[in-house]
C-alpha cells in the first residue's frame, strides 16, 4: 500500500520528509557507523543531535531563557502528577478548569495531591465549548491555574491564553503545541505528550518556568522532580534518544514551513475547509460552539448514524484512516495536527462530499 | 563510514538485521501505509505487535503466568522509587545488596521511601566482587532484598540467583537480562532499562509477580503503580510504540539465535576470548574477582595508563568505538551485550594483541 492519510488522535501522522531522512540514516547517522539508538546519550554524537533540537524548540517557540526545556518520559500522565509534586510549593489547593476527557484525568491524579478547586467547567453542555475566563472562579491562593487548551477528544480549544496574575498558569499542550505561536512567558509550566505534533509516542515535554524548580511535595521520586531534569540537562539517566531525534527532525520541518506563524496559516486552512463543509450540510454536524472548534481535532456525526460504518469503510478505501469517533462521541473524529497534509484535508473533504452526494 | 563496533555501555549496538527490518517498513510497516511511529496504540495493527512481543518475551524467557510483563517508560531510575513503592506493602524496611554505582543509585532513592537495610556490600575493595551469599546479613521481615546482578561499570556480576526464602527478590537486570536463561520463578520483580540488551532507549520491562501488585504506599502516582499498567495491558497512557516494536524484533532475533541458552553460549565464548587476552598479558589488567566477572561489561586497564589516550584513537580508526572506561573506574571498558557480534570480540581481541606488540 502507498501511504495513506491517517486521522489518528496519536499517535499520529509524521511529516513524510522526517521519516525519509530517518530512513536514510537509521543503521549510519552521518557517517559515525550508528544508529542514534546505539549511540550513548553522553557521547559528542548525539549531544551536538539534543542540543540543536532544544536550540531549534527554543528559537520557534521564543522561549525565554528563564525556562527550562525538559525532554522527559512519562507521557502527559505523568505531568499529571508532576505538576501538583512540584508546584504545590506549600500551598494546599490548585484551580483546574474542567473541559473534558483530559482535564477529568487530570483533576484526578492531582487530587491524590491536594485540594483542587473546579475553577469552572463546561460538562454542563457536554464539554462543547470552553468556558470564557470571566466565568472563571479562581482562588487566588491557589499553587497553579491547570487547563487543557485543546481537548482532543472533545474538538474544544481556547483561542486565547487566559490571564491568571501572579498564580502560574499550567496547560497540558499534548495535542495544540507547535501548532501556533503561543507566549510562553505567560505560562508557569507547558507540557506535552510528544505523540500528535511533537514525534514518536514515548517523549514529553515539559517546559518550565525556573523559579517554579525545586520545591517538590515529601515522597516525590527523583525522576518526578523537574529539578533531576534540569539540572542534568534532561540526562539524569538514560532520555529516549531516538524520540528526541525525531523530535529535532520535526522541529526542522516545521522551521522548513515557515515557524509557527506558517504553521497556523496552514492549520487555519485545513481547519476551516473541514468545518465549511460540515456546516454547509444537514447531513454533517459539529457539535461545538464555533469560536472554540479545535483546529486540531474535527469530531463530527452523521445525521444518519446508521450510515457510520459504511463511511468508514468507504474512507479506508479511499485511503483515509482512523476516523472512527471516540466512543464518549461517537460519530467520526479528523484529528489533523501539523503533520496532515492540506492534500489528506482535501481528500476527505471531498469524500465527504461525494459520500454525501451518494447517501445524502 | 560502515558500520562500526561499538562497545558502548549503552545505549548499545542492536542488531544489523533489526535495524535493517526497521529501516525498510519505516515509512510502511507491512502494506498499512504508516509508520509504526504513526500508529494509535489501540488499533489493530499496533496491538499486534505489541501482543507478538509480549508473547515472545514470555517464551524466551519462560515467564510464568502469574507474571504480569509490563512495557514502561523511565528507565530503571523509575523503577529505583517504583520498587518500593510498590512493594513495601506496610513494611517498614527493604534489604539492599551494594555492589557498585547502580546498587548506590537504587539504594539512595529507595531511602526516600523506606529504611534500607545494606545486608551485604563489595565496597571494602572498590566493588571487585560479588559478595558471596552466606556472607549476607538478611532480615526475614524486609519487604524484599534487592540486588544488581551485573554492575555495568564495575564489570561484576552473580552468576547465580540468591535464595531469599518468603522474602520477594528484586533484580535490576538492565545489563544482563536475556544474556543467558533464567529461572524467572525465582524473583518477585525483574526490571530492566531497554537499551542494553532490549531495544531502544525510551523503554523499561518490568516483570512483576501479580501477588504483588496493587498495594502502592500513599502518594504514588498512578503512572508509578504497577496496577495502573497490569490492569491495562502497558496501555494505561501512550506506550513509547516504536520501541516496543524494535524490542519486538530483538525477540524475533533472540530466537534466531537459539534463543537463551544460544545466545549464553555465544555470549560465554565472546566473554572468554576477551578476559584471555587480558589474563594472558601483564600489559592489559581487569581488576574483578575471577568468578564474579561480568560477561556482559569488560573493563580493562593499561599498565601504562599514558597510552590510554594512543589506544583510544588507535582502536577508533580500527573502527573500535566507545572504548573509554568509566571515569570512576579508568582505563578502558568493553561492552559486549546480545548484539555486539563475535566478529567484533575477535576485531578488539586482534586490535590489542598488536596494540601490546607495538606498544608492550
Amino acid at each position: 500500500m502507498s501511504r495513506v492519510f491517517n486521522f489518528s488522535a496519536g499517535p499520529a501522522m509524521l511529516p513524510q520528509s522526517v521519516l525519509e531522512k530517518a530512513q536514510s540514516e537509521l543503521l549510519d547517522w552521518q557517517a559515525s557507523g550508528m544508529s542514534i539508538m546505539e549511540m550513548s546519550h553522553r557521547g559528542k554524537e548525539f549531544m551536538s543531535v539534543a542540543e540543536k533540537a532544544e536550540a531549534d524548540l527554543r528559537s520557534l517557540m521564543n522561549i525565554p531563557d528563564d525556562y527550562a526545556v525538559l525532554f522527559l518520559q512519562g507521557g502527559a500522565s505523568s505531568q499529571f502528577a508532576m505538576v501538583p509534586m512540584n508546584l504545590l510549593r506549600g500551598k494546599s489547593s490548585a484551580d483546574y478548569i474542567n473541559t473534558g476527557a483530559w482535564s477529568k484525568k487530570a483533576i484526578a491524579e492531582a487530587k491524590r495531591f491536594c485540594e483542587v478547586n473546579i475553577a469552572a467547567s463546561s460538562e454542563d453542555k457536554k464539554f462543547t465549548y470552553a468556558p470564557a475566563q470571566d466565568s472563571w472562579q479562581l482562588n487566588k491562593d491557589a499553587a497553579y491555574v491547570h487547563y487543557t487548551p485543546n481537548e482532543t477528544i472533545g474538538g474544544v480549544e481556547f483561542h486565547g491564553v487566559p490571564e491568571t496574575a501572579d498564580v502560574p498558569l499550567v496547560a497540558d499542550m499534548s495535542s495544540t503545541i507547535l501548532s501556533r505561536p503561543i507566549d510562553v512567558s505567560k505560562f508557569g509550566v507547558i507540557y506535552a505528550g510528544a505523540q500528535k505534533n511533537i514525534g514518536p509516542a514515548g517523549l514529553t515535554l515539559a517546559i518550565v518556568r525556573k523559579d517554579l524548580i525545586g520545591q517538590t511535595i515529601a515522597g516525590t521520586p527523583s525522576m518526578f522532580d523537574y529539578k533531576t531534569h534540569a539540572d542534568s540537562d534532561s540526562m539524569a539517566n538514560t532520555p529516549p534518544t531516538y524520540a528526541w531525534y525525531l523530535a529535532g527532525l520535526v522541529f526542522e520541518w516545521l522551521k522548513e514551513q515557515g515557524g509557527l506563524e506558517g504553521m497556523a496559516a496552514i492549520n487555519q486552512r485545513k481547519a476551516e475547509k473541514l468545518y465549511a463543509v460540515i456546516d454547509s450540510s444537514d447531513f454533517y454536524a459539529n457539535p461545538v460552539q464555533k469560536d472554540c472548534r479545535s483546529l486540531m481535532n474535527v469530531p463530527f456525526t452523521l445525521a444518519n448514524a446508521d450510515l457510520d460504518k459504511t463511511f468508514l469503510e468507504e474512507a479506508l478505501k479511499a485511503s483515509l484512516k482512523t476516523l472512527k469517533g471516540h466512543r464518549s462521541v461517537g460519530g467520526m473524529r479528523a484529528s489533523i495536527y501539523n503533520a496532515m497534509p492540506e492534500a489528506g484535508v482535501d481528500a476527505l473533504v471531498e469524500f465527504m462530499q461525494d459520500f454525501e452526494r451518494r447517501h445524502g
